[in-house]
């Protein structure tokens, strides 16, 4: 069965702390009528800084769109590879030996996608299967690592690279002014993430099954509207609580496998915001401390949207805690209002190809 | 093993003749000093007429890409619930017995993807997997297949559920006067195509193998430019002159099924322009009549860009000439350069589930 070896990591060397943010917020909106509600809501985001692909002066300029595609293709270019390399080192894979790549990024477009030019640059096989997704935000992740599995459940012994590339800094819309875009302005960071899935051998996570699960009726409470300036996230007030209906969708994905959602040893979910966390931790009944990796995802970088899920799994690769056998619980949180939902055993070592 | 049904296809009311098109570009174009290539280019297309979401006038007029934003998104909702309905009834399924939904559109953007608007729409269950590809462009037909076929291989008993929507005439650019470009405006085509992937039972073409082949550094031949405008279409003059480089993938594809590619009892292509479909023919060494499906779309409606293999598909079961154990190859082709390929076998009634 698949494993999904050591993800791989990278954020950007601009740094913007939570003080930082807060100072611009009351700066850039002092006359915002509810300047008030989105400080604290900011304060409040747990976040102690974020990484950013350019100068907070440079991301708060809007150069038009035309020049922004330049910025989130040199970028990628600029600093994916180099990502890639590490997780295929995780991993001990070279290039050659990838059958699938892929790419999640919801923050900026190209076509053809990433990975065409991933498969020239860094010597990947003509033959390589490509599989773009922007569509899926944050809930991204988690879709890549199922797409990911559902492969390798197909053929046995192929191996799949997952690319996370997020600059959310470039979906910055200086003229967004509603409350949910200000928040979302002090809380999504920069970063990029990869791993890759083992059909045979590796050391990480085996995946067992997965599952997605839409909420009725709430595509339009997270949302972009594609405008001449780009991407406008619009964030509705309710998400926050959406952690209510999702709660029995991952205790049904437990069950499917004989597991309790509540009992898991370990946990990487989506680190939306605090409220996300807090809430879900209630309602499936598990300690403050069972969701640490993506608390410190969220203090550490923000919400580097779908590159969460793999960064959350890269520090429990680094803790060192977990034990063969020890079963997790993994999902992302996206639009839709949408979970893509799995589940995993670690593997200490597994038997090599 | 899975059976691709019917799929079911729909075009926009309002229809241009390539007579049309080429009176449009001689008055829009009158200066332009390679007027005469343009022309003979257009007229050389192996178009007769071309169906569009809006009048010719609405077409040539830019409203922004805000207000195109929104009419994507209306046409969308407006026209593509009745295309999956029919495929849907070919298949002889119900929304609820549908696990995957891929939907394949590189013409407009929306997030969340409309697999979320659909599965609340249509009555598809909360659980429904949603597969989004936005950035393989033309050959997101075959990807989708493909991609299908790759899901009901890990799961057996799944029904995937494609979607392929292309309102080309949304991304027509007045601005962008390259020969290239002027010859896209006569080519592109609008339609809507929806099929089945029933993994038991069900007729049409059962999948086999599925494999993909990029050639080697040649991404900028096809590519969009993403701008305040929207998505610009770039074109290389080079492009017409792949099939040489394609073919030999298509062989090997063939071959790993000990099938003969030059030799199968029908063709599914992607009917990108009338050299594309002239040199694989010569390359593949088989007559014209073979890609006869493939023609015919590209003479009623264009190039409908990721819907061409599905309308192509649909002419073979129209035809009612496969037996069964005939032998088929699909090709889907796209920016990357990327081919997309799919061998099947005509199921004339398969075991139903």
């Amino acid at each position: 069965m698949a494993v999904l070896c050591k993800p791989a990591i990278a954020v950007p060397e601009h740094v913007i702390t939570n003080e930082e943010t807060l100072e611009l917020a009351e700066r850039l909106h002092a006359d915002h009528p509810q300047l008030g509600l989105v400080l604290r809501l900011i304060e409040h985001t747990g976040v102690r800084k974020r990484h950013l692909i350019q100068p907070i002066e440079e991301t708060l300029r809007h150069p038009g769109m035309d020049a922004r595609s330049i910025v989130y293709e040199e970028q990628t270019k600029e600093r994916v590879p180099a990502v890639v390399r590490r997780a295929l080192d995780d991993a001990e894979l070279e290039p050659q030996q990838i059958d699938l790549i892929i790419y999640v990024s919801c923050t900026g477009f190209m076509m053809p996608p990433a990975t065409s030019w991933l498969i020239n640059a860094m010597g990947f096989r003509p033959e390589t299967r490509q599989l773009p997704i922007a569509q899926l935000g944050c809930a991204a992740g988690g879709a890549a690592v199922n797409r990911a599995h559902d492969f390798c459940t197909a053929y046995p012994d192929a191996n799949v690279l997952i690319v996370a590339c997020e600059f959310c800094s470039l979906c910055y819309q200086p003229t967004d002014l509603g409350v949910g875009s200000l928040l979302s302005n002090g809380l999504f960071g920069d970063g990029i993430a990869a791993a890759v899935l083992r059909g045979e051998g590796g050391t990480g996570i085996r995946l067992e099954r997965n599952s997605s699960y839409i909420i009725p009726h709430t595509e339009a409470w997270i949302s972009y509207a594609v405008k001449s300036t780009g991407f406008h996230f619009q964030l509705d007030k309710r998400v926050p609580g959406t952690m209510e209906p999702l709660a029995p969708a991952l205790c049904d994905a437990a069950e499917g496998n004989d597991w309790n959602a509540g009992k898991m040893d370990f946990y990487i979910i989506h680190a939306g915001g605090p409220r996300i966390l807090d809430d879900l931790s209630y309602f499936l009944d598990v300690p403050p401390g069972a969701f640490r990796f993506s608390r410190a995802t969220l203090t550490e970088y923000g919400n580097i949207a779908s590159a969460v899920v793999l960064d959350a799994m890269a520090r429990l690769f680094d803790e060192g805690s977990a034990l063969d056998g020890d079963r997790g619980l993994m999902a992302g949180f996206g639009p839709g209002i949408t979970a893509e939902i799995s589940l995993g055993t670690w593997v200490a070592e597994s038997d090599t190809a």
